[in-house]
């Protein structure tokens, strides 16, 4: 299903090559003050096009807010907006039609449906997450008028990591906090580009500010709810909260987070190896976690495939295709994170 | 809320130190035949006390099956259960009904409910994964019925990991398919039980015979619903899928997974480092995911913390603990996976 | 499903002649005072063989609460209960094993699942609603310490109605608080019982102290959940909110409730056609509603039907059946409106 | 919540004097060929301004699909519109922005979101109905491709009711099937207009082709899922099935509908009192419902009320309104049904 959350939900639809994409977002509280040039300011964050490290693909993702608001406020009621898409090549695709691309969702969704829209990978498109970016960037507000922040960063492209924090992330192309790191990282990047392939990378998300007791103990722990919220972002093939797998291959004793009381008469933690969630409960220290993307799986070079009466093919994808998707997922990371918490708060 | 899936459910109840767990499973299909001692069975293998490597409580833990079924045949209806709790130390956590254990759920379920029951965990307990046994239990043998197998091993414990895969998993305490590894783990376990410390681990997962087109597109794609499911078993930190963390250091050329054409025409992929999903929904080849314990936080040591007064307090920890969590939980990991898999698949 | 609520929500199972019913609340808010011999009261109101009105089944229906509760007090963790079944005739019913009782769910349940359990109607006896009514009783306690009040009565038993408010409706057998009426209605229902035939009639509730607010405005409306709730009890077939059917019959000036100020600046409406509920929403006033109930299907005489291979045949129920559901469908019909009520509230 | 369903959902947003109305339809099936003529018949239908007992307002109300759907075909992707709002007056309604029309749901908008949209009523305006007609015109299709029709006609207007069926209820503005009653309820209703008073009805519904099983036994029976679908339609105050409140005024003797075999085989019943549906469950006879509507709260003429400071004020309502809401809910009732349907059957 196309919804996500429970109290406060987001229903979104579109394919990448239909008239527009779009959502619903429900449940938001009323009387919330909505910039919506930080909307928009989201979008732009997420936009292709916006670098000479990402796609070609050149669309304004205009969003136009049809419900919900009055006079700048949220009123209680849904809030549905609209994204038309304006620069499609559908013919780039004409190709895939009855061809599957490897590692793409083009063969499942087939199976799946009995049918599937192949122009730009149709729904399976990353472009539906530009609807996440606009129900993230309501939330955001919300989260931020509560005095909780969310900001996610590149953390590693191919086998390039950041080590130190010497920046702000978006000060960069790639969005990493490291500022030689990210220097390595484009160059990369650019480099992978010529040659025609991809590479993969993690974002590290940390989220400050969020008070203690906020996740529910079973199926709903905040982690399993972060987790999957960040495994339905396309790519993503791994998360991980606080010490993660690293974690797990050490000893309880080097692991233990233990309480201490601070000045203000606050508890809290001396360490945070567990991330900020004990239990499947905020503890009230900084939730982090990493999330990782496998490398994009359109090559502009020849791949070996079948067609769909299975029939050997050889596919050399045109299209506009970013090279590595991290920089960009790094808003749609927070989006989700965003959309979560706001579930949870609500 | 504690109800685990959409279609298919299970709603669990029950605190460690109650006098019963137990759990509803909705939503199951009428006709199936079950065998109740493989439930019992199933239960067996993550009971308590069940060897020299697990924890000293030893509980009978038998399911008594209250509803549902007639003459071992489901009927459709709700299938209701109970699992009495018989030896309970309860004197053991007098010290900590107001003492913060660290990285345990204490401060949280304090902070989120200004109440908790403190004895053994109360509900915060691993002992509730009992119950989630029981439900998958009864989901294992119906996706059987279908074709699909669910398989989980010890893949780590500290810093040793399994490398080959020459013996059955469960001929071994530790649950491990490469039995000269199984060896070392198993001393690595009791020596650190002997130190009064703990450790972490990580769990393999393969999924076969499951057909492909299941999952869906988007937040409900098969991985998120996974990997949830997953991170909702306590002291679980992480989750991948396929290459997971290391695809996300390497280029796209390196991990497309090819399509081939197999010699009875079924399309498969030649390489499965996508880790049998794509787009969120299975591509027919194996389901490989890999979870990651963090080793449990009970030291039967000194550990520095606060008291719920923010009190500096020492806490040194009695009751009888797993050293080592990773063997009793690969039936709950199976168990999670039955669970998710019959839920897309009713 | 066998859930009721979003919020806060009971499941429930168990089948009439099987080991035991039960069910689990979730998301019950904690720190909440439960008195359970109140809990065990209101199923004594339900409770079979409790006057020479109804049926002679008798079962003690004692409640066992599992967990979720410490002292007296809930906990915020999952309340689950069990009630054992003790008073079976199974034999009563073997001859129905392959026959299908009238206006029963038999045939349905047939045709749903392929399998049904044929003794005391298994799953579809109104005996479920026993787990029903210890929902009820926990939500009605939570909803009095809001200040709400919800009191149900029978209005009517055949074609007898209530036409005046003198008494405690828990001061006679058939629970209606015109004396008058009560005494007739307790004469036809004897005389229908000796004739082995039943009877209908309708329930009226009243839920006072709800503030003005609770409902939602489209799908989730007040009005809504509340006639799902009640058209989910056995043998209802209809709900009306304030004037209901007979407001449709006139004008917009007979039937708009104008609104006035109170004395203490409360904004109030000088009539309550519409039942205390305006959009959706509740509007201060007192909700009101009535609920239909057919006559009970199981006759003490010759039926035609069919069996399961389509032959004709004649039924003569035996068994011990209510003469008229009405006097213990109240307690029902009041836990499911707090049910409703406290999942809104939540 | 502005979502309905659970497996085939449809979400909606919109405003009356917003820029647009609109909705997400997910989990439709894929492959359906669907026809947008007739999906733009049926909003057609609920048209305002299509007749001279309806109201004036005049809008197009054209849909536009956005997604979900290659050439004329369903691809199991979200199904997204919108409808423009063209025809807005919203200068009517500055003198309500601090008055609370009786018996409209200002008053507990405000209440529940201390804030409304004024104009046109906002959300609560029926005009939200063109995004449910939308969705049922989807599913109506699918139905009808197995073999299910749904059809609602006036079943009285006021206090004059049909009691033959001699015509197609389409081919009167009242959209009643006895020829000689339609003219006196159109007279009704005019006569009813000229005077700025309003005037309430009873739609019934018939659904044939239903096969037996389906609806669920306890709190999601047919019968509840049904009786909220229409309670959830602006201005119904109650909902009856098969004999509904009728019925419980007579004996089981004369209400239960005896089993018999047709000539094919069917088992069925030899009447209908429980209007197709026993336990919960379709039994493969027509379900027959009833949904009582009260008159529209908007008169044209003067009404006592307050403001939102609690001042008496006199309103005199301006705006264009139905004199009789009955006419144009026909087609919303058949939506609410087709949705309700489709849900299940899915």
């Amino acid at each position: 299903m196309n919804t996500f959350g429970r109290n406060l939900t987001l229903t979104t639809f579109g394919e990448s090559h239909g008239p527009a994409l779009g959502g619903v977002i429900d449940g938001f509280p009323s009387r919330i003050e909505i910039d919506l040039n930080r909307v928009q300011a989201e979008l732009d964050r997420r936009r292709p096009g916006q670098s000479r490290i990402t796609t070609g693909r050149n669309e304004a993702d205009r969003v136009r807010i049809l419900s919900g608001m009055l006079n700048g406020v949220t009123t209680g009621t849904p809030i549905g907006f609209i994204i038309e898409n304006t620069n499609q090549h559908s013919a780039d695709y004409e190709e895939m039609a009855h061809t599957f691309r490897p590692s793409h969702a083009d063969f499942t969704y087939q199976q799946k449906y009995g049918i599937r829209d192949y122009r730009g990978g149709g729904r399976a498109s990353a472009r539906e997450t530009a609807a996440r970016v606009v129900g993230g960037a309501f939330c955001r507000q919300l989260l931020e008028q509560r005095g909780i922040s969310i900001g996610a960063r590149t953390q590693s492209v191919g086998p390039i990591s950041a080590t130190v924090d010497d920046c702000d992330p978006e000060s960069n192309l790639v969005r990493c906090s490291d500022s030689a790191a990210a220097v390595r990282m484009i160059e990369l990047i650019e480099e992978t580009k010529r040659r025609g392939d991809t590479v993969g990378g993690v974002i590290a998300l940390r989220i400050t500010g969020l008070p203690a007791g906020i996740g529910d103990p079973l199926f709903d722990r905040l982690n399993a709810r972060l987790g999957a919220a960040m495994l339905s972002i396309p790519a993503v093939k791994g998360v991980e909260f606080g010490m993660g797998f690293e974690g797990s291959r050490h000893f309880g004793s080097e692991m233990i987070d233990e309480f201490t009381t601070a000045a203000d008469g606050t508890i809290e933690t001396t360490t945070n190896h567990s991330g900020g969630i004990q239990g499947g409960i905020s503890n009230g220290m900084p939730v982090e976690m990493r999330i990782a993307f496998k490398p994009v799986a359109t090559l502009l070079r020849d791949v070996n495939t079948v067609t769909d009466t299975g029939k050997a093919a050889i596919l050399h994808a045109r299209g506009r295709h970013d090279p590595c998707v991290v920089p960009r997922a790094v808003p749609v990371v927070e989006a989700m994170a965003a959309l979560t918490l706001a579930d949870f708060l609500k």
